[in-house]
């Protein structure tokens, strides 16, 4: 496994791959690497040539009162799963060449950036396209891949790539859950004994609310009340910023169900925020 | 010569190119093809292996009151031309493949785009650098051509190339002129014969600014001075929008000469808006 710091060298490496006639598939990470990433890891592995992994944590996608500085970082953890996984390079690129003097370029998503998440977090979905941009432009991937978890990341990753015409394509993975059904997160690290319990209550309420979906004629509004009540129940859920049915591909909220419907959610566990959702198909 | 419409098809023939170790030069243009644009083919020709030239009057650069509609249109004229050069390739998209229902990616450049022609034009950079970054994408190519006429341009692209990790190389080629010194444009067939005349102005005026410049101990506000003295000397300047001395590199007002210093303006003549500029070394 090789470690890449120098962005030049990562880009001559995969045109060089390129030229080859090899694939390169692409999984970008903030690190603190879980078996999320390495569900992306094993599915890029069996799909492409050449595995890059990416662990950068992203300055610029953090809000001024956000977890920038206390982000999980475990670098020599990150680098013996990877290595066991069988990744074939690591990107660990520094935040003064990704950002260098002078820098001035970013990238907009408009409305997409605005609702769900992005009405929490101004300004963070223009950081994710942004370094997400630079890294296919570094890495030149294939295919690169993200997990469902998070939603609206691959919502707008993907609306980017199609806009700007990026030659590659996108692969959402599955979100990989702990047994109780909580999404696997860096940021679940932050939980303390009681909150890490009361956080089963997230997929439970979205699973209770999937089931009453397929189960009747209710709609999204009632929907939306019974995600609410069941995440309320929950003593330790100390904010829900936004938990509803949403449309999958513009991220509105649904007046109908559609064929494909999102229930998606951001719940703060004393400070920490945490996001989940899950597709429901309506026959 | 190919001539392509489809997107898809000039970025699978790009690869394929690219497959067999060919280079491509680009040059992007709106069409209505002048011996400014010619020489940038002259250029690629010389330098690449296939050089691919597209014509797209860029919906999305031009402001509400601007001259999207009239702007002049000659394809069949345009075609004869650039075959005449050996070009290998137009890329003729329509606006409908490029800017899809749905579309929602700009790029922005901060406050590079919002001096000197940005401040008359709000919004413009923003459409030139997203629809640069598109044809990036869909040419790939190593080198891509532009004319120093559009000096604030080239600085934005530049800077959006190198923000972004774009892999190619930018090549600045000198204004060309016509016999009087006027910097050939587009646009320049909006003037009528009067203003036509009168237009030799700009570049007069830049010239002797340069001299002044050149020559003596003078400031950056005495090179503002004259030249705007220059250009109002003739009757039929309606407008200065800007005209003086900038940081080639960051587009700001200089408050003193640097070794490498831009003269720029940009009038009106009639309701004909023109820009020129000069690069001047101070010893």
């Amino acid at each position: 496994m090789e470690s890449i710091r120098t962005l030049r060298i990562m880009q001559e490496t995969s045109k060089r791959s390129l030229h080859q006639g090899k694939s390169i598939g692409f999984v970008p990470t903030m690190g603190a690497i879980h078996r999320g990433h390495l569900s992306l890891v094993k599915r890029a592995k069996g799909e492409t040539d050449i595995v890059v992994v990416s662990i950068f944590v992203n300055p610029i996608q953090f809000g001024k009162n956000e977890d920038f500085d206390k982000y999980p970082r475990d670098l020599d953890g990150d680098i013996g799963k990877l290595r066991e996984e069988g990744v074939d390079i690591i990107l660990m690129p520094e935040a003064k060449t990704m950002y260098p003097q002078g820098f001035s370029t970013s990238i907009l998503m408009g409305g997409l950036s605005e609702r769900l998440c992005g009405a929490y977090r101004p300004g963070h979905f223009t950081g994710v396209a942004t370094v997400v941009c630079k890294l296919f432009n570094i890495v030149k991937p294939a295919r690169a891949y993200f997990g469902q978890k998070d939603f609206q990341q691959t919502v707008i990753i993907r609306r980017m790539a199609e806009d700007l015409n990026m030659d590659l394509e996108l692969v959402v993975c599955p979100t990989i859950r702990e047994g109780d059904g909580l999404a696997m997160s860096s940021r679940n690290a932050y939980l303390d004994t009681a909150e890490r319990k009361a956080a089963a209550v997230i997929y439970k309420s979205l699973l209770s609310a999937s089931e009453m979906m397929k189960g009747g004629a209710a709609g999204p509004e009632e929907a939306k009340r019974h995600l609410n009540e069941a995440l309320k129940a929950e003593p330790l859920i100390a904010e829900i910023q936004y938990a509803g049915a949403y449309d999958p591909q513009t991220l509105e909220e649904l007046s109908a169900f559609k064929k494909q419907n999102l229930l998606a959610l951001a719940v703060k566990i004393g400070s920490t925020r945490l996001i989940d959702n899950v597709l429901v198909e309506k026959k």
